[in-house]
């Protein structure tokens, strides 16, 4: 049973760090994930320069990362704008961020939960008018999908709802994220096997933080529902800029060794993927770094999912 | 439904960090886990004081424990001396340590499996000559059930064969403990639902470490094997001596957010359990103490189970 792990790091957790990581080195180490085995990265974030000044290499980090042969090379949008950015620089996949609450998109995107939806119609329609070839797939990952630092409760019905008027309206994949730590392996699994139920093979992956020491307990729970595709950052970097206290990504590392202990393929080399933590430590010195297994180290009778007996 | 957490800090934490935690605050310490809704508290190691001079205490702080209203005073034991000696300080609840790796069980308590098993006899055959009414229970772990950072892989028949042999000999219950982080959710909940299976009501609970970052994702196994009973530690602290880089019980504060937000009731409160976190710094200054939940905080729309609406 084959996991796809889609690395963050270089957008989710690069965005959240207030230093700008060279891009020279975002090239390096992007390079070693792809190495590693990551078939996904999502590499850039196409906002506003001034907003997030660490994203400002986003077309050229794009585009080098597309001559990594076999990799998918993902960039986030918040906007049609963002969206006619990142098509300009070659993207092939995007992945456009909603909100299922209100408090929320106001801060993030600066949009109500509808009117989000409305912007991604618009995204839809213009992909759809591009020449074939040229339409980039599109994700959608509804933050806030299990509570809000901000306002606190989200209603299930009400994300679920959003979900699926986004697949209705053409994104070919929704996603449901927890960037601030709020949810629980119970309701991560009610969430996630209803939207497995009503968006079929359109139902995304996971997104999910360590805030509060949650993230790998939640990827049992989503695995559980049928989920099959993860997110993570190498060391556990990064946040949401816009949620506070909301720090931490679940660690790229621990997560594959989560699922290739317990049987799931990710095509990860543990010791690769380790190594590539390196750029991270040139890239931003003095950064905090997350992650147990670096630390631990493999146990001594670590298998790989390929190579198990019952795989 | 309700969950046990029970605090092995006292004792496996503590006895895992060279320098001493003062008997006074020792005592101050309990009182306020116990304060916080704490129903049981593995206190103090009855072994030789010169192995383990942070545990030299332990007949007094039994002692004192035992005066805590509605508290289960649980002390550990190695061998039948140890046995003896936590019956002479009045416990009413014991934890016998086994292992089944024949490795980790020599280094550990100098004993083969076979004299393990050999050793638990007496001290049931022991404890059933007692007057009636100062027969403690008798709970016993089977460690690296799960793997050994000796030996490697233990096979799984051999680790439920001991249980059930040990359940036979008059042990009241056979819980699995996991003190190296070699465990994966997939292995948890085989093994687990193999436990109850074959050993019925006699079936203890989990004792399970983070080494590597999987301890809530192993409880999250654990608790859909039907799992009622987890240890953890305030703090996160403590580790296996004879066990190299294993360190780090999961943390109780960690684990109560998590059971409190999947409704299980643990009867702990989460702002005094944060608040008995003091002694730690008290006790000893400068020791690393983990936990996300006291960092991040709770959610804004946490419930405790108690509350919740479909508790």
């Amino acid at each position: 049973m084959q996991v796809l792990v889609s690395e963050v790091g270089p957008r989710d957790g690069l965005q959240s760090i207030k230093r700008a990581m060279p891009t020279a080195i975002k090239h390096q180490w992007i390079r070693a994930l792809a190495a590693a085995g990551l078939q996904e990265i999502e590499v850039a974030s196409f906002v506003s320069p001034k907003l997030l000044p660490q994203m400002a290499d986003a077309k050229e980090v794009v585009q080098e990362a597309l001559k990594i042969p076999g990799l998918t090379v993902l960039a986030l949008v918040p906007n049609l704008r963002g969206f006619q950015d990142a098509v300009a620089a070659g993207a092939r996949k995007v992945t456009l961020t909603v909100s299922a609450s209100e408090a929320h998109s106001m801060s993030n995107i600066r949009m109500t939960c509808a009117e989000a939806i409305e912007s991604a119609k618009r995204i839809v329609a213009f992909r759809d008018g591009l020449p074939e070839g040229e339409r980039p797939h599109i994700e959608v990952g509804i933050s806030t999908a299990f509570g809000c630092s901000i306002q606190g409760d989200v209603d299930e019905d009400f994300a679920i709802g959003m979900a699926v008027q986004l697949a209705r309206a053409g994104a070919d994949t929704v996603g449901l994220s927890d960037s601030v730590g709020y949810g629980n392996p119970a309701q991560i699994k009610r969430m996630f096997t209803r939207l497995n139920r009503e968006l079929g093979d359109k139902a995304g992956g996971a997104h999910l933080h360590n805030t509060r020491g949650q993230g790998l307990a939640n990827v049992v729970a989503a695995l559980d529902a049928g989920v099959r595709t993860f997110d993570a950052s190498q060391g556990g970097i990064g946040g949401c800029p816009y949620a506070p206290g909301a720090t931490g990504n679940i660690v790229t590392e621990d997560l594959v060794f989560l699922l290739e202990s317990m049987g799931f393929d990710t095509g990860i080399d543990m010791a690769k993927l380790i190594e590539a933590r390196r750029f991270l430590a040139e890239g931003l010195p003095g950064e905090p770094v997350y992650g147990h297994v670096p630390d631990a180290g493999l146990p001594k009778n670590f298998v790989r999912a390929t190579e198990q007996a019952h795989a």
